[in-house]
C-alpha cells in the first residue's frame, strides 16, 4: 500500500532503491508518530474536521498502538512503505473509516518533521541522563583520588605535577560545556513544525498553537517554509551537540589508552574487562576504550556528513533528506552505549599510587622551585634562568611538595562549582514540562 | 627575543617553520592581550605580587598600548615571537622593571587561552550585530512582499503556492535557531581560563574569581586541566556556531542563484551589483551570491578541520593548537562580510509580480482544490484520487485564490513572533554586562 | 569460543560492546578468508609446517566451505566471535586436528589484512564493471542525441549553446578520470600483507612471495610494520576512489533534478519510474535521482570519516580500526546500486527537442555573433562591445546556427577518444591476472 | 581595468567582495598563464587567427614577461582584476594592438583551467622531489639502525619485538602507496582543457591537439563541458593525493612525539632543534613534529572542504570555484615545508640503544617462545596456553634473541624492493616529457 499510487505500478527496482532501509529506521519513530497523531486529531476535532465520535475511537486505538510499540509488538509490514502508513493502516483495520481521517490537514512532510522532533527530544533526554551518570562518576573519582599526584604533560613532555583529582574532574567539567551544545540542539528540536504540511502550509484553519501545547513544545516553527527547512538543519545541529560529548569521550579514551600503556602505567582495569591476543598470551588490551574512541570519532564525523548531504540544496523538501536517518539514528544508540560503558569501566578503574617517586618525574617540580624563588623576591626571569642552569648541569633537587590553593587547582578542585554549573545548564532544558504534557496527551 | 631562549640558538629553519603565520594572526589578539594583563596585574597587586607603584605604572601604560592598538598603531616586530612578548617588551621599554613583572603567576598557555576567549567574545558580538541587521532586512522584505505569490517546490517540482513573504521570513526564522548555536558558543567562551598556567595551575595564591569579575566573564573554567583542554574545543564549538549561520546564508544564496536564473526569473538586482562575462555581453551574473555560498560552505568545513587537527590528541597542551588560528580568524571577517553584503544586496532586490499567471504553475493549486472538496465532506483519499485523474486527463482548472490563515502560513506570517524569539535569544547573551565590565577595566 | 579466552570470563556487557556489528560485517569477508587460508596452508606445507596429508584435508574442506559461502549457506554463529574463528571451527569439526593448524605463522591481524585486500579487490572490480556499463550508456546517449541543442549555463545564467551530446558525453569523460583514482586504490589493495603477523613479522621461515603469487597480488607489502599501517589507509584511499565516482554521479543527479524541473523541462522519465505525493496528485518526483545524489554525497563523506577515526593514532594495531567496516562495507553495495539504477534510468530517459526555439534562449548565440565579427576582422574587444550594446538596446537577433568543429565541441564530440581513454585505464588494472591466480588456487 | 565593464560602474563594495584575495593567489599562476598564451598564440597563428608578424611580437614579449616572473619582478596592479588581465595589459602596453589579440578563441574560463593544470603539474613535481628526499632519508636510517630493537606495540600495549629498521622503513614504504595517489592526481592534471572556452567550446576552428602537444600534456580533456567540470574535481583529487602524503607524515610525527616522550625515550634531537617553555626550564619540546602533525592534519581536511564547496553545484561554471584557491595554494607550500623539515630533522635524529634491556619489555618475546614450541611439534593452541599460564604465574623467562628471516621482517627488511617500487611508480609520471615540451615552448 503506497498512498501515492494511482493506476500505475512503480517498477520494483525503483521501489526497493527508494524505500532503502526506511522500514528499519522508521521503527524508531513509531512512538513519536502516534503522539503526533494524538495531538493532531484532537486539534482536527477542535476545528470541526473530525467528529467527537471519530475522535474517541481514534484516540483510544492510537493509545493501544502506543502500548504495543512500547511492548515491542509493533512492526512495519513489507508491503507497507513507512511507519506513518503502518499506523494509519492498523487504525483503519481496527476502527474503519475514522482511521482514514487522521491524515486531513497534514502532509507526510510535516508528519515526519514532528515525528523527528519528538524522537530527537526523547533521545536528547536519554543522552543527558547517561551524561549525568558519567559526570557523577567522574566527580566521585576526582574527589576520591584528589591526593594522588600524576605527571602533567605539555607537548607530551613531562611538565608539572597534576593529580587524578584534576584529571577526572577535567573531563567532568568538559561535559558541562558539552551540555551547552546539547541545550542548543534541544532548543532547536523543541519547536513544533506540525501544520506546515508540505512546507507551504494548508488552507485548513489549523490551530498550530493547540498542537504545540498538547505535544509540550516550547514554541512553534512559525514560518511553514522554515519548518520544512529545519529538516537536515535540525539533524546537523543535533549531531554537532552529540559530537561535542563524543569529542570529550574520545579524548578521555585516548588518555586511558596512554595511561594504561606499560610505559606510563598509571591506571589499570580488572582482567575480565580487558581482552587478549590470539598470539600474545600476556596482553591485556583496552579494547573498550579503543572502541569508545573509534565510535566517538565516527560520531564526530556525522555533522560533516549531514552538511555534505544537504549543502547547496535549494529550499523545499528533497528526497535526499530521507537518508539522514541512516547514520544519525544508530549514533544515538552508539553514544548512549559509550556513555554507559565508560561509566561502568570507571566504576572498576584502579589507580596507581606514588607514581611521582620515580626520579624521571623530578623535573615536574621545577616551576614550583622557580615560583618559590619569586615569592622570596627574585625576579621571575632570573629565577627561571638559574633553575634552568641547575637542571642542565644536573644540580636540580626538588622538594616534591605541592601546595596549590587557587580555584580549580590540585588543592582546591572546586568540584562543587562544577556540579553547580552542570545542574544549572540541565535545569534549562525543562524536561519535566515535556513529560507532563505527554502524560496528559496519553492519559 | 624569545623568552625560552637560554644559551643556544634555535636553527633558523626550525624557527621560521614554528613561528609560521603567528605574527599576523596574533595582531588580532592584541587588544584582548592587554585586557587580560590589566586584570591580571590588578589581581597580582591584590595578592601582594605587585606593588601599588608598579601597578599604577603598568595600568597606565597598558591603557596607552590599548589605545595604540585601537588606533592601528601597534605591530609585532620581526624579532619578536608573538603578541604577548611584543606587549611585554613595549611595556618594559617604557616603564622599566615593572613591565617584566606582569608575567608572574601565569604561563603563555593561560595567557593565550584568555586572549582567545576575550577575542572570541568580541567576534561573536560582532557577528550577532550583523546577523540582526540581516534578520531585520529579511523581516521587512517578508512584510513588504507578503502578498506576492511564488511557486513552492518540493523535489524541485512545482508543488504548492508560496509567497515572497514566506520565503524571506523563512530565512529570518532560520537565523533564530542559528542564534541558539551561537549562544552555546558564547556560553563556552564566556568562562575565565586565566590562572590555569600551563594547564596544571600555580603555586601562587591567585585569585581567579577576581579576574573573572574584572574581565566580565560569567563563570570560571574551574579545573585547570579543563581550562587547557578547552583550547581546540572552544574553537570547534565556535566554528559550529558560525557554520550554522553560514549554512543559512549558503542555502539562501543557492535560492537566489536559482530564482535569478532566467528559467525561474523571480528576482533581479540592479546591473551595477551583478557582473559580466569576458565573452558573453548579455550576462548579468550573481557573483556576490555565488561567493556568499562558497565562502559560507568553506566556513561549514571549519568545524571538521578543527576536529581533524585535535582528535586523538591526549590531554595537555600541544603545539598543534597554534595552527587553529589560521582558518578560524579569517572566517570571522569572511562571515561578517557575507552578512553585510547579503543585507546590502537585499536592500536592492527587485521581486517580480504576477509570477503565477503563467499556466505552468496551475497545478500548484491542486491541494487547495482537494482540501475544498474535503471541507465539503468528501473523504481525503477520494478527493485526492479524483483531482489526480482530472490532472492526468487535462481537465484540471484551479481557482488561484489562496486563503491560508493558520500560524506561519501565507496569510498569517507571524513575523512578530519570529522577532520575539530572536529578541529572547539575543537577550540571554548579556553583552551589556561584558561591555560594562570592560569599560570599568579600561577606566 | 573466543580464542584469547583462558580461564576468565569477559563481562558480557564488554563483550557485546566490543563485538558490535562485526558478525554481520564479517560475513562479507568469508570468501576472502577462505582464499587466504588456501594460500597460507599451501605455503605452510612448503616450509614443512603442515604435512602433505593435513594439506590435502584442509584444502579440500576449505574449498567445500568456499562453495557453501558462494551458495549463501554460510553463517557466523552467535557463540563465535568472527569469520576467522567460524571458518577454523567448521574446519576442525569436519577434519579434526588438522583444522587447528591453519593458524600457525599468522595472526588475526594479518589474516584480517589479507581478507580486506582480497575483498576490496573484488569490490573494486564489481564497481568498475558497473561504471563501465554506465559509461557505455552515457556514450550511446551522447551519440544518439548529439544534434539536439540545449542551453549551456555559466553562473546558472543562460550562456552559450550546448547539446545533449555534450552533456551526456561530459559525464562519460568524468568517469575516465574517476577510474584513475580507482586505479590508485586498486594498486594499493593489490599488495600482499599476509605474513606480517601482528605487525611485527614472525620467527617462522614464511615464504611471503609464494602467497603473493598464489593470491594473484602484484606485489608485497614488504615491511611488516607498514603492512599493518596499511589498515585504515587502504580504506581511506579506497573511499577516496569511490568518492570520485560518487561525486560524478551526484553532480549528474543534480543536473537531472534541475532539467526535469518544470522551469527547465529538458528531460523526462516514464511515470512508473517517478513517484507521487500524498497530497499533490500532479507530482512526478525524481526520487531516484535525489537518492542517488544523497547516497553519493554520503559516500563523499566517507574518506573524511575514516580520516577522523584514524588520525593521530600512533603506529601499530588499534581496535579502533574494526569500526571502519561499518560505513565502508555498505558503501560498496550503495555505490553499485547507484551505478546500476542510473544506467537503468538512462535507458528510459526522454529528451525534449527544439528547446532553443524559446526566445528566452536567443542570447545564447551572442558569442557566435561576436566570433563571426572577429573572423571578419573586427577586433574582439570591439565586436564584444557592439553586440553588448545591441543586446542592451534590444536589437540583438541571432542566427541559431551552431558550427563548432574543434576537438570535443558540439560538432566533434570525440567520443571515440573518450572510449579509448577509458579502455586504456581499465586495461592497467589487470583483473584477468587476478582471476587466473584465484582460479588456480580454487582448482 | 575589468574587461567585462561596459558603461556601468560596479559598486566598490561588491568589487572588493568579489575580487577577494584573488590578486594574491593569482600571482602563483603567472608563469603558467604565460605558458598557456605562448601555446595558444602559436595555435592561433596556425589557424590564421594571428599573423606571423603579430606572433613574433607576442612570443618575444611573453618570454620576456616569463623571465620577469621567474625573477620575481612581476606583480598584479591594484587596478587590475587578475593575472590574465595583467599579462594582457603588459603585453598591450609594450607591443600595442597585437597584445589584444591573444584572447581570441578562448575565455577566462579555459584560460584559468589551463593555468591551474600547468601550475598543479609543477607543484606535483615539486612535492614528488621532496617526497623522494624524505624517502631516501628514511631508507638510509632504516638500513643504518636495522640492528637496534625497539618494542612493537599493538593496542598501545607492549606486544612483540620491532626495530628502528622496521620503523623507519615502514614510513618509507608508506610513501610508495602515497605516490600512487599523487600519480592519479598527476594523470588528471596532465590533460589539456584549453579550447573549451566558457565550457561550451568555440566556433573558431581551434586546434586543441596542437596546444596539447606544445604544453606537453599527455592527453586532452576532450568534451568541453567536462573540461569545465574538471574545475573543483581536479582540485579535490589533487588534495586527496596530498592528503595521503600528509597522513603518512602526521602519523610519523605522532610516533616521534610519543617516542621522544620521557616515558618512552626511544629517540632524541639536538637541543637547538627543539624548543623550550616560558615557565619550565627543563623542557625540550618537539614543536617541529607537533606542527608537522598539525599542518598535515589541516591538509587532510582539504579534500572535504573542496567537496563541501562544490557538492550539488549543477554543471557549468560557478563563481564559487574561485575560492578553492585559498586553502589549496598555501597547502602546496605547507606540505613541501613539512617534507623538507622532516628530512632535515631526521638527518639529526639520535636513537637509543639497548632499549629492550629494561625488564618491562620481557613479554615482547612471548610469541617467539610460543613459536619455538610449535617448531618443536607442540600444537599452537597448547603452546599458547602454557606460556600464558607461565606469564600469569611469573615463571616466564625469555631468550631475547630475534631471528626473523622472511620478506619484510626484522632480519630481512627488503628495502631494495621498496626502493624498486618507489622508482617504478615515479617513472610512470613522465616528468621529463613535460619538461622537454616546456623547454621547446620557451626556446
Amino acid at each position: 500500500m503506497k498512498i501515492w499510487q494511482k493506476n500505475i505500478d512503480v517498477d520494483s527496482f525503483v521501489e526497493s532503491f527508494t524505500v532503502g532501509n526506511d522500514r528499519v529506521m522508521d521503527l524508531q519513530l513509531a512512538a513519536a508518530d502516534v503522539l503526533g497523531s494524538l495531538a493532531h486529531t484532537r486539534m482536527l476535532n477542535s476545528i470541526n474536521l473530525m467528529t467527537d465520535e471519530d475522535l474517541v475511537l481514534v484516540q483510544k486505538e492510537l493509545k493501544n498502538i502506543y502500548k504495543e510499540i512500547l511492548a515491542g509488538d509493533f512492526r512495519i509490514e513489507d508491503s507497507v512503505e513507512d511507519v506513518h502508513s503502518q499506523v494509519e493502516m492498523l487504525l483503519t483495520q481496527r476502527i474503519g473509516e475514522a482511521g482514514k481521517k487522521i491524515h486531513s490537514g497534514r502532509s507526510r512532510n510535516d508528519q515526519v518533521l514532528v515525528d523527528l522532533k519528538l524522537y530527537f527530544r526523547s533521545e536528547i533526554q536519554h543522552i543527558i541522563q547517561n551524561t549525568e551518570a558519567l559526570f557523577n562518576e567522574l566527580i566521585q573519582l576526582s574527589e576520591r583520588y584528589k591526593h594522588i599526584l600524576i605527571p602533567g604533560y605539555t607537548h607530551l613532555q613531562i611538565a608539572m605535577p597534576s593529580s587524578f583529582g584534576l584529571w577526572f574532574g577535567a573531563y567532568a567539567e568538559s561535559l558541562v560545556d558539552d551540555l551547552e551544545m546539547m541545550r542548543a540542539a534541544w532548543k532547536v528540536c523543541n519547536k513544533n513544525p506540525l501544520g506546515s504540511a508540505a512546507g507551504y502550509g494548508s488552507s485548513f484553519p489549523l490551530n498550530r498553537t493547540m498542537t504545540t501545547q498538547l505535544l509540550g513544545f516550547e514554541d512553534l516553527n512559525y514560518n511553514v517554509v522554515y519548518a520544512q527547512m529545519g529538516r537536515g538543519k535540525t539533524e546537523r545541529i543535533l549531531a554537532q551537540g552529540m559530537s561535542s560529548i563524543a569529542a570529550t569521550l574520545a579524548k578521555f579514551a585516548m588518555d586511558v589508552c596512554l595511561y594504561i600503556n606499560q610505559n606510563f602505567g598509571f591506571i589499570s582495569f580488572p582482567a575480565h574487562l580487558t581482552t587478549g591476543s590470539s598470539i600474545m598470551p600476556h596482553k591485556k588490551n583496552p579494547d573498550v576504550f579503543e572502541l569508545i574512541r573509534s565510535r566517538c570519532n565516527k560520531i564526530q564525523a556525522l555533522p560533516n556528513e549531514i552538511a555534505l548531504m544537504t549543502t547547496n540544496l535549494p529550499s523545499g523538501y528533497h528526497r535526499d533528506l530521507q537518508l539522514l536517518k541512516e547514520n544519525l539514528f544508530p549514533a544515538f544508540k552508539s553514544l548512549n552505549e559509550c556513555l554507559e560503558i565508560a561509566t561502568f569501566m570507571l566504576e572498576n578503574i584502579s589507580v596507581k599510587e606514588n607514581i611521582l617517586d620515580d626520579p624521571k618525574y623530578d623535573y615536574l617540580f621545577s616551576v614550583e622551585v622557580v615560583n618559590n624563588e619569586v615569592l622570596k623576591g627574585v625576579p621571575f626571569r632570573e629565577a627561571y634562568r638559574t633553575i634552568g642552569i641547575d637542571i642542565d648541569e644536573g644540580r636540580f633537587k626538588p622538594s616534591k611538595e605541592v601546595n596549590h590553593t587557587h580555584e580549580g587547582s590540585i588543592g582546591n578542585l572546586c568540584n562543587d562549582q562544577i556540579q553547580r554549573m552542570f545542574g544549572e545548564v540541565k535545569a534549562t532544558f525543562g524536561f519535566e514540562k515535556v513529560e507532563s504534557a505527554l502524560d496528559d496527551l496519553l492519559k
